[in-house]
């Protein structure tokens, strides 16, 4: 196992961070190592907005419901931009890209393109001795984000990011089996594992160093995806001008 | 800048592999790595269909018309799913999620839960000596795919990636300007990015080592974008239950 693989290996959300803020060539550094990453066909359709303004960051924090979102040493918001690419062209090239941009491909691709560089730039960040957490909690209140960032016609606010100098050392959490993520040639059922992770997680929350409890993988989904959460998510990409086609 | 760092900022896709399968080891720490990655909510909201039958792959290469998804050292393919957490609760559960399952909001947490865990894989690839490229290009015919790996409702292949020892060496490919990328407190203009960067890519495909030409950024997006494509997308994913609320 080489460094880097160690590294990544050794990932663990952080949620608390020390008043420290990250300087300007450490957020350089973290950016364009996430620039770095692979972008369909060249597109790099993608757009980071990096937080300074605290009152900002204290609004984006009500959005997210987490102190770690105002309380960090950098916030990030990583968007899907499709805007950059519309505007390169003139009126006549506009009109005809349209029914692509619009549609459903453009939209998975510029996800993809703004996720492939968030986390090349977290494994930067990790790498620098810094701690990440990954904040999907800004789609929380999706239109507020992006009325708070000012975004364009076909930007998205992804998800956030806080990274910083971390103030505590969580566990290392389980993950699934290999064998249930990685299958040969075909998709296979994946029963036994999901009963095998279950009991995985179980032992996980009853001896883990802090906040244990009784609770398992199938429980906590459960749990969260048997009331609609975020439902003005929808309206607000086809708003945007994205997924409508 | 540290040895990880300077291998993200290395990247390039590699097209032309050495006919050298990845061992198991090699696969299995390049899937564990890409599971360290962060994922939503603990969910894991994605599975790896990894290729080894020769006929198979030669039927994804027909999908995407490129040589190097045929001859490669290991070919993934990644799925967003949501599948796994559907299977694993009873019925009056599972009628409950749908709300949330079939919505855009889980559609675009599954994709970006896919591409964490692939960018993570790509890093540890490299980091081992390994080239990669992703492929995209299966979204060509998705249909085909999703038939070809027999991927059952609410999970979605999303690209692929070949893995392998390269056999040729490409130059680095500049990116936008740091400044076009990132910005501070909300969304800038881009258009004299957009200006600085056509010059760059200008510059870089008459500079290059290789197939040099004379073209630019906004040109390549020009031809792309105007004339539609992979519009099946749109109902192929709706009709696996996703993206449809």
């Amino acid at each position: 196992m080489n460094e880097t693989i160690e590294l990544l290996m050794n990932h663990r959300s952080i949620r608390k961070f020390k008043q420290e803020n990250l300087t300007d060539e450490q957020i350089k550094t973290i950016i364009q190592a996430g620039q770095s990453a692979s972008t369909s066909s060249y597109y790099q359709a993608y757009t980071v907005i990096g937080i300074t303004d605290e009152k900002l960051k204290q609004q984006l924090r009500e959005v997210s419901g987490q102190e770690y979102v105002e309380h960090n040493g950098h916030l990030f918001v990583f968007c899907a931009d499709l805007n950059r690419m519309y505007q390169s062209q003139d009126q006549t090239t506009q009109e005809k890209m349209k029914d692509n941009i619009e549609n459903t491909e453009f939209f998975i691709m510029a996800t993809i393109d703004a996720t492939l560089a968030a986390q090349n730039a977290a494994v930067a960040s990790e790498s620098l001795g810094l701690g990440i957490c990954y904040l999907g909690s800004l789609r929380n209140d999706i239109n507020r984000v992006n009325e708070l960032l000012n975004l364009p016609q076909y930007v998205i606010p992804l998800f956030g990011m806080a990274v910083g100098v971390p103030d505590e050392e969580p566990d290392v959490k389980p993950r699934f089996d290999f064998n249930a993520i990685y299958h040969e040639n075909g998709y296979q059922d994946h029963t036994k594992y999901v009963e095998q992770f279950n009991e995985t997680t179980e032992h996980y929350y009853e001896d883990r160093s802090f906040n244990t409890k009784i609770d398992n993988w199938s429980k906590q989904v459960e749990r969260k995806l048997s009331k609609p959460m975020r439902m003005d998510v929808t309206d607000f990409v086809k708003q945007k001008g994205l997924n409508n086609r």
